[in-house]
């Protein structure tokens, strides 16, 4: 018997992701797809062709037959009590009051940032935190709720703490200066990055993204303390980018160690990581969470983005550096924005509390 | 009377930039166009001509007929009588020995970076340190030259070393970290970046350019000492990448100030910088040196690259950093590879020369 | 004394190019701004202020500060009587409206298409059909206007039909096959093209597009006759596509003409084109209507798109065709769609109306 | 046991298709690696890195480790007593004499243009005219030889030539007018396209390409006579252009039938085109032939390039043309060149060969 899953905000980008994520998932089935007023009682073909003739889905896989007759629901009508968890690919504005209802009731794991920064809510990557779903049962008490909300991070964020995790558990880390260049993926379609504003261009500023990041990394690499988490306590400045790229977002990551290491001690450290977490036990889990590169010309986004069907942060040019502090590394990494980064993610974070007994 | 000016490696695409920025110039008058000896005694259109036809001019202002009408000479066997002036956008290695030959008679500016890190020669930005003119005796002394040779520097260093200037001067800078993300065009053609590499990627790594950087950027803020340079003392960690952007190198900059400043006064350090060394003198020069925007989406490599023509050194997203060190400023920047980062920028060195009366 | 003119629709991208066109006019000044309610009673800066600190001024050249300062009105709200010309780059939905309140009392020249298709409306371009300006009296009889209205043509009608029109004249024209590669500019920027649709991509549909190209053609080639124009016999077939391409339109035609002739015939027939409208009588037309290109490798829009201020249309691989007809020839052209095609096409057009006494 | 084969050209990018397609192939492994003779005697790995570190891998799979480690031959001394069949991936120049030595003794099958208009060598595309290789017993016999070569066509050819022949063989063809925007990947990496040259910017011209195209069309779906192959009798006109599109090539197509035929029977007689030729007997053919489709936004290279793995060619926008000929239809076309028009297509002639028993 596989878990009924519902996607809701089933026709945007976002949802077609977890329409493809879970497209043959051992365990979790989707029975039910959710969306607006405005595709509610259509099929989900019908909600999502445009009235141009323009059939709307954008995933490189076709869609699935059985999901384009299935009929959307109205979001805030869904069949509670026939569901086992709920994947909510929802925009912010309203993400915040379907979540809150649907918790209530049931698991909720969330694209959106509505929950992230809540005190009682973890922000969990499997093979980093996974003990920070300790939180939910504080989550249930403070909000009276049958269910919880576990949000996955903002997708720059992911990339960057997971190479970071390694460095922290081994070598420990004082302080942290990122430069992202972001996929125009990660803008979503409404209207996203347009082609005029991104072709032979950069685009500098990304509103709220440094922020996002900085305080998630905290937080993702925080301590379990009591009914919250106890962010690490080193500081992480970003600058977030736009650069003419479809998917997966790079970052050049330079990090003072709290005491010295070689580059070939980081190597090793970042190899090892998460081999716990693999996909015997988690089917969505990579094989090598973080893939080290010795060819000084990668990671490239478009070579190394599907690494592990996207789910791999690639590493390279590991390398010394001696400027942002005593014992320092700097490097570069891909991370797939819309797979790690997004729907699969999140159904990875459904895999480990499937593991953890708490759906 | 204008001085007759040579432009040694005239047919590449820095030569081109050099007949482009010198065509109409006030003092300095092109006489003489040389190449390989390939190229020797065609007319200029024919040795840029390509046996499919295709005519190899890249400029986007038409090649002037009375270029495309010069003869091509010889690198080897320039009339160094008939000339007052070398500029020579020569590919690395031939760079060496041409411009020994030449410099022993007249001055040589050159975008090649043979003879950047020797001692007793300095790289020159005027704005900057127009006082390390006063190697060129030095260097005649040493190697008995008539002439002399002054390279600019990396097409990444100008950017970042203008910004860095003010700051220097004005509070001290104590560390420096820089990510970079370069435009094809700094590769030049031969065969440069290929289409199949850049569109929809990124290339995080071009081999020696992250040294290039430092060390110059070092030379060109250190202070002129006796017969030579000492280097500024504050280190420089750079990370260089090549993304999908034609023209103009975008860098993202973190520096630790000296003492503390706010954001207010790093930004009017950077509008007072340069006032000094104007059109007026300097016919090549910007009217500003560094333009610094308050939309927090510019910098743009396509909508400022061509700021003052390219000359203009354009700043955003100045903001406070506390993580580099206790006094920090973190900002974007876009410069002009090909325009004040090659020819251009070599031809405002030869405007300065002229002031000095060193041409 | 120079015509006050009225710029509506200012705040938008083709409303930014009637800036930039008619910055420094020397018979046309703008003395009015006028947009949607939104905008109006804000200063041009403040109206073009995004929420989020972004300045919405997309032109290559800095805003001046003369229009910045100005006080936007609203579109419906003009002061006519104060005004001599009006220039429309109103969405079309709204243009057929407020283009008929401002043609009731004064010369009005529009980039919507709200007008294109009336029988007493020519459209013109005044190499082709200056002549079809005899209409404008039909116009003011048949709707009791003071006024007029003339639309230029679609920026993908406005190539094709300057490179058809020596044809048509010398050789006569029986049938015209052509696909077109076009900027994402033309599809403006509410949302126009998004970054993930056309990265890496062609999309191969414009809705209405090859329809609009096909009737345009026909009717600017076709002759005035009593109160309409009887439009060219001949059939046109288009296909339309998007490509990531950032301006000007590329367009690869193939002509069955009405009599053999030769490729030089072809060639000299459009390097002749135009002569008679140059920039002594209207400051915005190109000095060669047609530039003809030997290298086979032009033309290309990048590096052919600026010719002669974006105002030329540039041509090459010109070559005999045997399929279409028995008298064929075909060739590719490049078309500037923001210049010629726009704004600066308009204000050439009311050039043409300053020289036949109808402004 | 699996047919002995060797892919010679192997460290090529056209080679690395090989590889990749031959992957875990049903009846063909590779047992040996070719190249020139600066790649003999090294191991793969060593062969395609290159001396600044990087590892010219392209493929977007990684190097199999079975490849890695194989030691490269030349390609001049293959040991063709061990081998059953040969793929020619090699660049043109060499190729002639290379594949000579080869069909002496056993079947080529090439990528190259070497032996494509021979009159005794036919271009097979399986679903059109297997029945071509008829020509085999010729070869053998005029070139006393014991193998044969075939080479597939231009990979502009190959998704022309398929949508074409269910309409020649239905309804009959007369005249064909196509215009091509071709990706980058066609040419290759040696250098290939530039990103300077085709970032923001289309190349109207491929050397040679539009007469080959032509002239294989015509082979292709000619009629096998005798000891040769009489050509398609109707004239095919190409305009053939580079545009910045990574893989697949995309072709608008205008077709004079030779006799009346609705949208709806186009659709049709295309939809049902190759259906003999299927996965089942050959295991690298598409399951269908070609993908009409319905939404007038398709298809697009991005995202119908890897339809049925690469193997589809995907149309669109099916519609009447009245300008070409009487009875007419126009259409567009995605055929993945790197895929069906290269190594795979190749493969795929050979499992053709196979069920014929000719290897």
């Amino acid at each position: 018997m596989k878990l009924r899953t519902a996607v809701v905000g089933a026709t945007g980008i976002a949802g077609q992701q977890f329409l493809t994520a879970l497209w043959e998932h051992p365990f979790l089935e989707i029975t039910c797809l959710a969306a607006s007023a405005r595709s509610a009682q259509k099929s989900y073909r019908e909600a999502i062709t445009q009235p141009n003739g323009q059939v709307a889905w954008y995933m490189s896989t076709p869609l699935p037959e059985k999901f384009a007759s299935m009929t959307v629901l109205d979001s805030t009508a869904l069949p509670l009590a026939e569901l086992d968890l709920v994947f909510s690919a929802v925009e912010s504005d309203a993400a915040r009051e379907l979540e809150t209802s649907y918790a209530a009731h049931l698991p909720v794991i969330s694209t959106a940032s509505a929950y992230r920064y809540e005190d009682d809510v973890p922000i969990i990557i499997p093979a980093i935190n996974g003990d920070h779903a300790g939180l939910v049962a504080a989550q249930r008490k403070n909000r009276n709720w049958k269910g919880f909300v576990l949000p996955i991070p903002n997708c720059t964020t992911t990339g960057l703490v997971i190479a970071l995790a390694p460095l922290a558990r081994t070598f420990g880390v004082d302080r942290v200066i990122m430069t992202s260049m972001q996929a125009v993926s990660g803008a979503g379609r409404s209207p996203g990055v347009i082609g005029l504003d991104i072709v032979d261009n950069i685009i500098p500023y990304i509103p709220k993204e440094e922020g996002k990041v900085e305080r998630e990394t905290q937080k993702i690499l925080g301590a379990l303390a009591g009914a919250g988490i106890q962010a690490a306590p080193f500081p992480v400045s970003c600058t977030c980018t736009r650069v003419p790229v479809l998917e997966s977002h790079f970052e050049a990551v330079t990090v003072a160690l709290s005491r010295s290491a070689s580059v070939d001690e980081v190597k090793a450290a970042m190899r090892e990581f998460g081999r716990d977490i693999g996909p015997r036990t988690h089917p969505s889990a990579p094989k090598n969470w973080i893939v080290v590169e010795e060819d000084p010309f990668r990671p490239q986004p478009r070579r190394d983005r599907d690494n592990d069907r996207g789910m791999a942060t690639t590493v390279g040019r590991v390398r010394e550096d001696r400027v942002l502090g005593p014992h320092g590394v700097k490097f570069c990494l891909v991370s797939h924005n819309t797979k790690m980064g997004a729907a699969m993610g999140a159904v990875l974070v459904a895999e480990d509390m499937r593991v953890r007994g708490l759906i």
